[in-house]
């Protein structure tokens, strides 16, 4: 028997303005055209390499993980059960070997119970966002271009975000002080900057040492917070590691995310977040932001699952709490791939001749390419079709215009052969523009 | 040498509303008390019971779901390295697993393609908010009291709720049809009605099977969604089992959350909503509900852990997509709690005499105890320690007045033991306040 009244139908109108921007369809447009042309070379997507890792040790990994709870901790049966069985602590329950492994690798020595294990590093980013953005006022600034999960949190939230531009050497600071004083000016509260000083996403800038000691003096001066985000940061292509942000943070202005994504693996989906800024209630009464962070979590996934916090605490344990040793295998296969990459187009296309041009980035997955004209969809899918090559257009990463003759290559899990014979196409289909224009 | 500039320090109000809520406290005060009174016995939180879980099983279940891409869909070592190891679908690669699911144990029979795998069915939430509360106007009906989960994701995104009474059969229908006029005289736009129809929590009470149909068809005929929320549904404690909204729904009326925190275990946090609502475009283009909530996913977790859906997913297919009959133990062991539970309270304490009352839930985890003075917090504390007993003041899950004298019991954990000991310690601080006083 029919019932009565219509059928639901929505209408985008309907629906959250963030579903109606572009923004958050990049990355879905990437996959789309991935599937379409699935022969192509892609430097689409920054995702990681998985040729060194092997089913099998998950289990060993879950298993080192629960001795450690028995044997380190004294956890009896039951209590190890319920580790892995139940519900946990909101903050994570491997803060303590986080911090354990952040101090080895990266310089930063932290209290655990600053630390928040999160659902990958994106949970950590709408968490940080959610509680700093507290009114309309508010304002999240961002490199130009920047990483687009950032501003897509920040949609979700209808958090505004203002552009800072960046040089060659990253975030321009002179830009941020003058977009700070005139937000304030109009009676905005600009509350943070995000930033990832090492190998940017997208465009492959990294700050020098001393640029890092100005941009925290800055923070301090104008009374900014920094969201330092180091997804890449083992990955140097020239050896040479500069000191985060965070290890150089001496009043509590950074709040660092990190991930486990590329230096352990990504299915597992654990990141986590640095906040150790004091929050100072009516009464005196002192929490840490990460306290904060916590009630917000319990509403966003309550907490993160145990059983992909045990395979990675498991990992972390196996490799005594040192991941960058861990990585040397991985670390030399990014940097051979930036080499290649670079080698390639050295190769195949003429460096500032043309208009054509790329930057030489210290290390990371990405690199950015400059044409004499527009390397817009039109042109991805032709590369895609024509010419069997994938890329992204960096207008994709800019919050307004910008990026126009310019698109992001990602060399992170390709081979050599295949990053050579990528661009010897993308390189020929380039040029066949050019001379074609002529 | 330091730095010039001052430390950064926080204040309450420069943190976003929801966390000066005590709606987001909820959770962690109940955890504290109980972390300050370990030795009470504890009817606080819906924790599910572990003992039948072992922690060797979930290699067994990561072995399944490996054999199950293998052998059924025919996938290379490599491609099921990249199913465990790498970033996956945003909407999640068990999708099938959990549609093949509901179809046997809920009468739920869906397009996969309509499933989003989320962290929990906490993350759900959180979409389905986002992608309906598109402005100010738009409000989320929530019944009263009801769950903190629903209300905190909507304190979130700054969403405006609005309660609606329940009666002894849930939801009163008739007050949801006067509140929903009500708002739309007012300029309002009412989105949605959060219901559990099955043994709600916090309350116990169940729909007759005649309100869903007449729930449904009041949906339609107000052009409202209706999202269903069914982590008890299994668990009936007197083996009748009603039809789920989502399977009586032919209108797309329904978006339904499911769980398998309770039927399988909370510590791999997956949980999934059911979103089949058209979408229309402006050119006529049709997508699902589920589409758009994806976008959303993207930049709130990205994609729920491999690993987690693994061992979801292996457990699924071990056995035979029917979570009905693998749950058979647990089911009688919860039904053998709330009858304890019942069978201790009429013991101890003396149904409808000084005001003293309860209900009588068909099943799940939760009840309600009336009692003729406040059950506050001061009252919890003097229970914990004075008589070594907790529980949930009902105060705790309304959105204004309501619930004062009421406390929320659940038994979900205990042994019948605990059960009774737990009712006569209660029993005994309730009498002695009854009587003290008169």
């Amino acid at each position: 028997m029919p019932r009565p009244g219509p059928d639901a139908e929505l209408r985008p109108a309907d629906l959250h303005a963030s579903l109606s921007d572009p923004l958050l369809e990049v990355m879905n447009f990437l996959n789309e055209v991935t599937l379409r042309y699935p022969e192509a070379i892609s430097f689409g997507p920054g995702r990681p390499y998985d040729g060194f890792f092997e089913v099998d040790r998950i289990g060993g990994y879950l298993d080192t993980y629960t001795r450690h709870l028995e044997q380190d901790l004294g956890r009896s049966p039951e209590e190890v059960r319920t580790a892995l069985f139940q519900y946990g602590r909101t903050n994570g329950q491997i803060h303590d070997l986080v911090a354990r492994t952040i101090a080895h690798d990266d310089g930063i020595h932290t209290d655990p119970s600053a630390v928040v294990v999160t659902v990958g590093c994106q949970e950590a980013m709408l968490l940080v966002l959610r509680a700093l953005i507290a009114g309309p006022d508010d304002v999240l600034l961002v490199t130009d271009p920047g990483y687009v999960g950032i501003t897509g949190a920040a949609r979700l939230l209808d958090a505004a975000t203002v552009p800072v531009p960046e040089d060659a050497t990253g975030l321009d600071l002179d830009a941020l002080r003058a977009t700070v004083r005139e937000l304030r000016a109009r009676g905005k509260r600009p509350r943070a900057v995000y930033v990832i000083p090492d190998f940017a996403n997208p465009s492959g800038a990294s700050m020098p040492t001393e640029k890092r000691h100005a941009l925290l003096d800055l923070a301090a001066e104008e009374d900014l917070l920094l969201l330092e985000d180091n997804p890449y940061g083992f990955f140097s292509r020239t050896g040479e590691q500069r000191p985060t942000l965070k290890s150089l943070d001496t009043r509590h202005r950074v709040i660092y995310f990190g991930s486990f994504a590329k230096t352990c693996f990504p299915g597992a989906r654990v990141g986590y977040v640095i906040a150790d800024q004091p929050v100072i209630g009516e009464n005196g009464e002192r929490t840490l932001l990460a306290d904060e962070l916590s009630k917000i979590k319990s509403m966003v996934t309550v907490n993160t699952p145990a059983i992909a916090q045990a395979a990675i605490g498991g990992m972390l344990l196996a490799h005594g709490c040192r991941l960058r040793d861990a990585n040397k295998d991985l670390i030399e296969f990014y940097r051979g791939n930036m080499e290649a990459l670079l080698a390639a187009l050295a190769r195949h296309l003429p460096q500032d001749r043309w208009g054509v041009r790329w930057n030489v980035p210290d290390g990371g997955f990405f690199l950015v390419l400059t044409l004499p004209f527009a390397a817009d969809n039109a042109f991805l899918e032709e590369s895609a079709r024509d010419h069997g090559v994938i890329w992204t257009p960096m207008s994709y990463f800019y919050l307004g215009d910008g990026g126009e003759r310019q698109l992001r290559l990602s060399a992170s899990y390709l081979t050599p052969e295949r990053i050579e014979e990528g661009v010897r196409r993308l390189a020929a289909h380039i040029i066949q523009r050019i001379t074609r224009g002529q």
